[in-house]
């Protein structure tokens, strides 16, 4: 196992070298491309996931549809934003990140440096991502103690963003400023971004860690030997209800129950005031095949019914603190 | 999908037919055999499983060990016994059928019809395991309002008994009798006992059902539409704590926050009243490789350090009764 660093998403040569998530662990494979159809099927099928990485890449593909001089630059660069955007039609980072581009599109569709614009443009998202990353990072670690054994759940590191990630990168801070010393990783059945992807990037980081199934927390916290439960999120409500991945109130129940604290870490932009509680959120529903195939192997009957929620919605009182890029929120949460 | 019943065990015409549990749900295959050494290699590979069914089948090896007339006999009872004894050295139910059976042995060496008589023992062994599924089934659906919606975790059935099952008897008579009109069953994470076994199980007892990941409980349970947790128990302490598959002890945790019975269905004999508490009780740790392989494909890496409990211990003070085949024990438990 190399302990060295990898990347997950970096331009170069005006080039988008991007490493394809749906083989990790097992391998480690990079893909170069300036075809932005290539990055959108990407996007599609997985290869690029995690809300602030989609965004990312969406941008330097947007840029990359017009590299080439073209009479007819208008209409390819609105087919390559149609397309792009059609990639992950829930992806709100998404939007934001394609409209970011168009708008210096629009604004200087004369210019001989019109490529230049859109490149440095998407630049400046990526580099606004890892900055945002740095901050969470840097408020998150404030709230951890010397030698901390933290357990987390799903994926937030460098592979769902264009930084070092979210909760991710607290744990990564604190393990570089001694105050992780261990980190646990659910395996956050059924994709297992946990057992797969967080622990690729724990290994890359040097970070000593151990797998375990989602269900054996209980058993873990027992044991008295966690310090804190960092996770990600995927929208917060004005009133600080969180939705993230299945399993995240699961585990903010057992930390109530164990008196463990559990934090939420997430830029500034996941919270959505315009919700006044999590009751506001839609639960997306998934296919049965996700619990039926693993890997595409069959595990069980597909004309079992499955209930199959992508997230859940964890109240506000069982939440310690939500770290973000702008500062550490503690309950009554007012953003 | 058929709606009919299915046999886990029999011993029909002096040989024993038993579904094979590791091609299960996906291949329905039934395995007839007297050859004891045939059985023993299908409980060493999970073929068949569960500790009261492994006590039958080896009851049954056993006496079949003896079915040809020889000069050697002593001999080949006592080479059976030792291979039946090695398949699954910590399966407690295994060494009491087998000693059983060997006290008949020993007392009727010289009866023309010992092979009979070894014979009956296994089907008087098979037959109280019946009887005991029946009045667990009993005793536990008085604890049921009508129109419950259960969830169950891991595999409690006709699969892991000679009879109908423990926590499963349950649900089947409170189908039956109109006191249960629905069932969630946990997948179970790592063996898929759930979404695999107790699934089909349900889905040949007829009883509508969902199969959920393990750790979409807690957003289930907010909905409020769950009215008992059931589950089996491989060992029970004199004060009521309950060693049973790893994520029993989530659930009951969740059912305290959510205020949803818990109730714990096993056979008096599970009760181990030579240990006062949970304390004592070794939690037995699996290989990594149980995270990293899933049905024979790798998933991870298995070079991946993992947490591996294969069963926890829920403290007495989280269950709301114990249901035996002998009463229904209600806290502070004293048995």
């Amino acid at each position: 196992m190399t302990m060295s660093d990898f990347t997950s998403l970096k331009f170069e040569n005006n080039k988008l070298i991007y490493i394809n998530q749906t083989k990790l662990p097992l391998v480690e494979e990079y893909v170069t491309t300036d075809d932005y159809e290539r990055i959108a099927e990407a996007i599609e099928i997985l290869e690029i996931r995690g809300a602030p990485a989609i965004g990312v890449a969406a941008a330097y593909a947007l840029a990359l549809s017009i590299k080439n001089e073209s009479e007819e630059q208008h209409k390819t660069f609105n087919e390559a934003y149609q397309r792009l955007a059609e990639t992950r039609p829930t992806a709100v980072n998404l939007f934001w990140a394609l409209d970011s581009v168009k708008e210096i599109f629009d604004n200087n569709q004369t210019s001989s440096s019109l490529f230049f614009l859109l490149i440095n443009k998407a630049i400046e998202i990526h580099q606004d991502d890892i900055n945002k990353c740095e901050e969470i990072g840097n408020n998150g670690v404030e709230l951890l103690e010397k030698d901390s054994t933290i357990l987390t759940h799903c994926n937030t590191g460098q592979l769902a963003t264009g930084g070092n990630g979210t909760a991710f990168n607290v744990i990564k801070k604190g393990f570089e400023s001694g105050k992780v010393k261990f980190v646990y990783a659910d395996e956050t059945r059924p994709l297992l971004q946990g057992s797969r992807l967080t622990a690729f990037e724990l290994s890359k980081a040097g970070i000593p860690f151990e797998i375990l199934v989602d269900s054996a927390a209980a058993t873990l916290f027992a044991k008295e030997e966690i310090d804190a439960v960092i996770v990600g999120a995927d929208r917060i409500a004005a009133n600080g209800d969180t939705a993230n991945k299945i399993g995240t109130f699961n585990l903010a129940v057992l930390c109530q129950h164990f008196n463990i604290p559990f934090y939420i870490a997430a830029p500034i932009s996941t919270i959505d005031t315009s919700i006044s509680s999590g009751d506001e959120i839609n639960i997306e529903m998934r296919d049965q095949t996700e619990l039926s195939f693993i890997n595409d192997v069959q595990v069980t009957n597909s004309n079992y019914d499955a209930y199959t929620p992508a997230f859940d919605v964890t109240p506000n009182e069982l939440i310690t603190a939500i770290i973000t890029d702008r500062k550490n929120y503690q309950p009554p949460f007012s953003f």
